[in-house]
């Protein structure tokens, strides 16, 4: 069952009270107010999990959160992650810990973690991170981790985006709910989180990374983002953050609609992916590709090696067919058409 | 009948003998082999006007179209508008329709146009010379006309866009093809014009306004992208690029797909439309929320006034219903839920 209304109803008139008494600063009220709306979709007993760096969004997530999780008869807790990438991180963990014990949190673990080097440094430390974070989640029985991403991470994942160029799946930044995981603070700026942290007190920690221009999210944010507002005018960030949120919808539409069409238009034979052109054919370009772009993975083709072009190469054997030969894809599969299909797979040319 | 093969062919090897003799500059190659795929859609007896400004770009363009026209059996003219926005301006043009007559192409005409002030100086320019762009085709009796925006111009476009965050179309850049116009240049790189007018002996105009920081276009060009390109590494206007055709054609597959839901789920009745709840609702939100938006355009609101937010709270109105009031929406018009509709209209309430 449900947080049930009526506790939420009894959080939201508390707070009304104490904001006309002038005691809620409003950056602590929309903090609450973001993880209330999370937290009010989760049946009472849940146990939830704040992923916190002892940062400032993360530290403002933990204080709205064991404020907000009792009224909803939830069980709150924290983790924090230890990256090992600074030789003061122990000691930072363990103040995060215990600043989220003093909010009322409970429990909270501290779970060191080696990053190791794949994809780059920034990559690497997110994959160690949300291991620990599932590991976490396991062993406390957990069903929800709340993440403290905020709108203005939001709008630095949608620029990081466009210089990949593949299309609005790249737009579409981070979901605010993936499988265990809940953004609360997607909509909420980041100058409110740090004016909530201000306003209730709390020392949140500041990382030396945060700063450092030799990660492109860094550069993002202090070079490029002021740039375009400047160009564009003020109201940026909120436009990327909605774009992301417009984009995402239509990338879910289309994949869902590719599913239901690849269902119908793909078969598979011993190493190979067929794809049948006169299902394809009446189709728009933009669910075609993405039956094609399936195919190839379904044929071996890695995601992260196939390009747009190489689908639209193979969408040229439905939509321009001229007799051409084959078309090389990665992982050394190819794809040729034959009769009525597209075929894929490493040996479709012999 | 389309450009018959044979004469592409020949104008392809043609290309290919003075290059093999070191004469033919790559980017001239680049810039008539962009111009060719264009041209050779059009069937033979085709008039194409090439709409020139003297710039770097349009001059490329038109030396490009004189040159591959006549091997395809087409007619190719030029336009030239004469904003009338400096000084020099009937000068400017005077000597652009000189340089194209030069090139080869006829009939050449100059149309002066007189530039509003309606949606801003950008806004009201763009919409004169569209407009003298259709007059002078439909005097000329041209079927084509050709514009001369490049890759450049579309990633730009696309970071304009951004800051609008009125999603996927928004971001879509300029269609390649729309109506009777054409534009060959959208994946070839502005140095690439530059170069070919080099190579030519071309003298293109330098546009004073191309520099002038009060329009948001050169700031995004002259600021922007070079920030962004910088922190995100290079390709960015490449990738901008791809993005926005990527982007057109889910938006389009989307649009037709909402056309479809609209034609089942929207009904008419005196100053009213109706969607229906029960067709809307299995609906993923791409769609439902492009029928919504229909049907809030249709019902008397303004494109450039109704916002992504309107439409979401018409769209709380069938995906999250608790009995809750009306929507106010722009220029008086109200959205309301009753029984198993969602009637849009001014006068809903009543």
């Amino acid at each position: 069952m449900p947080g049930s209304p009526d506790s939420t109803a009894e959080s939201a008139v508390e707070e009304l009270v104490e904001r006309r008494r002038g005691k809620l600063h409003p950056a602590i009220a929309r903090a609450r107010e973001a993880v209330r709306a999370t937290l009010a979709e989760l049946p009472q007993g849940t146990t939830v999990l704040v992923a916190c760096s002892g940062g400032t969004d993360s530290l403002a997530l933990a204080a709205a959160t064991a404020f907000e999780a009792p009224k909803l008869g939830l069980r709150a807790g924290a983790v924090i992650v230890d990256h090992g990438l600074q030789p003061d991180s122990a000691h930072v963990a363990a103040t995060a810990a215990e600043q989220c014990r003093t909010l009322g949190l409970d429990p909270v673990q501290v779970r060191a973690v080696e990053v190791g080097s794949d994809g780059g440094p920034e990559a690497a430390a997110r994959a160690a991170r949300y291991d620990a974070l599932r590991d976490a989640a396991d062993e406390l029985a957990a069903d929800v981790v709340l993440l403290a991403h905020t709108r203005d991470d939001q709008a630095e994942t949608v620029l990081l985006g466009l210089g990949r160029g593949s299309g609005g799946r790249s737009l579409a930044g981070m979901a605010p709910a993936v499988g265990r995981l809940r953004r609360p603070f997607l909509e909420v700026p980041r100058a409110t989180t740090a004016a909530a942290c201000i306003a209730s007190g709390l020392r949140p920690w500041h990382d030396p990374h945060n700063d450092d221009p030799q990660y492109t999210r860094v550069r993002v944010r202090h070079e490029v983002l002021p740039v375009l507002e400047e160009a564009l005018g003020p109201g940026v960030v909120e436009a990327l953050a909605r774009t992301a949120g417009l984009l995402r919808a239509d990338a879910d539409a289309l994949d869902l609609l590719a599913a239901d069409v690849a269902e119908t238009a793909l078969s598979r034979a011993e190493g190979e992916v067929r794809a049948d052109v006169g299902v394809l054919t009446d189709e728009p370009t933009a669910i075609r590709t993405r039956v094609l772009r399936q195919a190839a993975l379904e044929a071996g083709c890695r995601a992260t090696d196939l390009t747009a072009g190489h689908v639209a190469a193979v969408d040229a054997l439905v939509t321009d067919w001229r007799g051409q030969r084959w078309i090389d894809l990665p992982q050394g599969i190819r794809a040729i058409r034959k009769g009525g299909f597209i075929i894929l797979g490493p040996d479709v040319t012999g």
